[in-house]
């Protein structure tokens, strides 16, 4: 075998290509039998790791992933992720609350809540009965953490999934992406505390950090306004991307991630809020998107599913507790916000169908959850086997969604035109 | 100051976003005075060095450039050049070599035959006289190296000033593309022998290297020539960029990369080989160079400049010998260069201003000499100090052409036009 005389920089290459045609490939099989790519993704990093991989041929885990290659794949998955935050704040249309706030907001706050309320007694209970999945020392932060990451809701994926669906055009669809626009925004709030949190250790120890971040946020989204009106003015005037303009904003969006790293929260918040200041809907968004995209969802964010496929062994689902475990998460998880959404759902009125599609919709988690559920691991909030275990309720609620839609009625209504533009292309 | 504080993921981050303005703001500059941007982002990374930023805050460079971020940098280099040189294969134009072949072909010939012999004299005598330029020990390779250094010519450099300046649609511009085109091969073929003999230590062993890598050629533009067919119609049938495509393309590039450094030759190679075996002229080539091109070049890309700036002290070209090298240097690549374009130009019948504007022109080493340059250093064929010299050599003659060609009488005709496609924007 020839892998054995790589140096750290081929074989930090070979990674690359390996991981990305795997999880492409993967990705376009799901895409293909009606699966979001990321499912297909996931599983990518799963079975590169030692789920698969590392269990047919366990020499493998050390010949293509040793310490020092793992430390320069995850400066890329870094690299990856903050891009690819910065071109998910970019993305996001606030026009898209106009009008349909009171009800979603309704929705969107009660579908997280009840799943919040009931993670944090799940985690208060697995601290009880099972301390290896969620360290004693950790109790308040590993239950808050456990809470966040039951209420979570992907919007990239759902927006995909309502656009093929052709759902976008309807209330039912438009209720729904709103809602996941507000579950956005809910849980990266939550996300922030949880973090500075589990750095201090205590309520008011976590206030600094957030006010310096909502700081941060007031100074990009209010104060540095002008000065991304006048990028947009600057790019409509030159009609094409000059590199130096690029540059900025790349720049921008870098080191808007490191203050937020600074702040005591994390490279991604910043990385967002960077996307989220610059002007919307007009050219130079379009423009960014095009230009940077395609290369950040090809070629480095796959890297950050693979690091995460790593830190998973589904070997360690066995065993009474685990799947008691994965049980109770996977009825936290579903039920609590299933129930949370369908319930105000149906108390504001919505008919039996339209309230289930709300609630199987909602509990879509995809790429955010394994985002924060990466964040817990690396804070050491939970365990690696408490990783793999909501590893595994993130693709199955992300998986669902599709076949349960179908039974309702809501099949795959149109194929979805190619000039609207689209979600990044994986998620 | 904050800087002490920060991990070595943020300041990788910080250095990124650093180079990345530095480089494209003086790019732009340089632009701006109608000089070529490689010029300017050579310049930013030289000024991150030593030569400037470390002269000025000694300790900016053990702050923003320790070891172990250095070799984050240095991957990230890396996998830009890689990909950038894909990008150049695949913009290769074998069409505009037809028909003007025979001229071209000689003036190519003469114009780095020239060079080549005069930089390999000028080793062997920078060897006797100052053997700290260039270590005794590598002689033959040594004096090789020099040689192929003298005799670049940056093919994507020229593209862009040809077009800027409208030559493109006169005759004089079309021969000089085409020399360049082929002075591009030659040179990569000179650098492929000179790196396999500095592995081997000979010519004979030198070969095998050289076959090896022209057979995975053979198997690259003709062996899978069906299946990069393939590619094509995929894409035109779909009409749009299927992410699995895209990872496959990239992941092939850098594979290629990795075979050619297999061999014995470079990483470059390959991803150049692999973009050169790509369909030309369809939308494939068009889409992909759209999707990649401008992350790569604005993100990736200055990455390597500033670690070729790293490398380069400018304080060191002080004291009667370096001056004399550095004018010996200039002498030869100049002189070199130009009297053996020059010359075969006029025995060719061209008239005397046709015949000196082929000669400065093909003088512009830019990006290739620097990728080149840094090929010498890493395998130790030269030293930093020379390394030094030659990249003012670099400078200089990318610099000179502009107002060369304006005292010739070539101006700048006409803005190019938004619609045709551009070389790398940044070179």
């Amino acid at each position: 075998m020839v892998l054995p005389a790589l140096s750290v920089l081929s074989t930090v290459l070979v990674d690359v290509a390996l991981i990305m045609v795997v999880s492409k490939l993967l990705g376009r099989l799901m895409a293909q039998v009606g699966q979001p790519p990321v499912i297909g993704e996931i599983l990518g990093g799963i079975a590169l790791g030692p789920s698969l991989l590392g269990a047919v041929l366990p020499a493998s885990q050390s010949l293509l992933f040793p310490a020092p290659v793992l430390e320069q794949l995850n400066l890329l998955a870094q690299l990856g992720l903050i891009l690819f935050m910065f071109l998910i704040g970019l993305e996001v249309q606030p026009e898209q609350l106009r009008g349909r706030v009171p009800l979603a907001s309704r929705v969107s706050l009660v579908g997280v809540l009840l799943p919040l309320l009931l993670g944090i007694l799940l985690g208060l209970a697995l601290e009880q009965v099972a301390p290896d999945l969620l360290p004693h020392q950790n109790m308040v932060t590993g239950s808050l953490f456990m809470g966040t990451a039951m209420a979570i809701t992907a919007f990239p994926v759902l927006a995909r999934i309502l656009k093929e669906r052709g759902l976008l055009a309807i209330p039912l669809g438009q209720l729904v992406i709103t809602c996941a626009a507000i579950d956005d925004i809910l849980g990266w709030l939550l996300l922030a505390g949880v973090i500075s949190f589990s750095h201090s250790g205590s309520l008011a120890g976590a206030w600094p950090a957030l006010l310096l971040t909502g700081l941060w946020a007031l100074v990009l989204l209010v104060g540095l306004r002008p000065l991304m009106a006048r990028l947009e003015r600057h790019y409509r005037r030159k009609r094409q991307l000059d590199p130096a303009l690029l540059a900025l904003v790349l720049a921008g969006a870098i080191l808007s991630a490191i203050v937020t790293e600074m702040t005591g929260v994390h490279y991604i918040f910043g990385a967002f809020l960077f996307g989220l200041a610059l002007p919307r809907y007009g050219p130079l968004q379009r423009r960014l998107q095009l230009q940077t995209e395609q290369l950040v969802v090809t070629l480095l964010l796959p890297i950050f599913f693979a690091i995460s496929g790593l830190r998973t062994t589904v070997s360690v689902l066995q065993g009474p507790t685990m799947l008691l475990a994965l049980g109770a998460v996977l009825v936290v998880a579903i039920g609590g916000k299933y129930l949370g959404c369908w319930g105000v759902a149906r108390l504001a009125g919505l008919p039996a169908r339209e309230a289930q599609a709300v609630g199987w919709l909602m509990n879509t988690r995809g790429l955010t959850e394994l985002v924060v559920l990466n964040v817990g691991l690396s804070l050491g909030v939970i365990g690696p086997a408490l990783f793999t275990v909501m590893v595994m309720m993130a693709l199955i609620t992300t998986a669902m969604a599709g076949p349960l839609l179908g039974r309702l009625g809501y099949g795959r209504i149109g194929a979805r035109s190619p000039q609207t533009p689209l979600p990044p292309a994986t998620l």
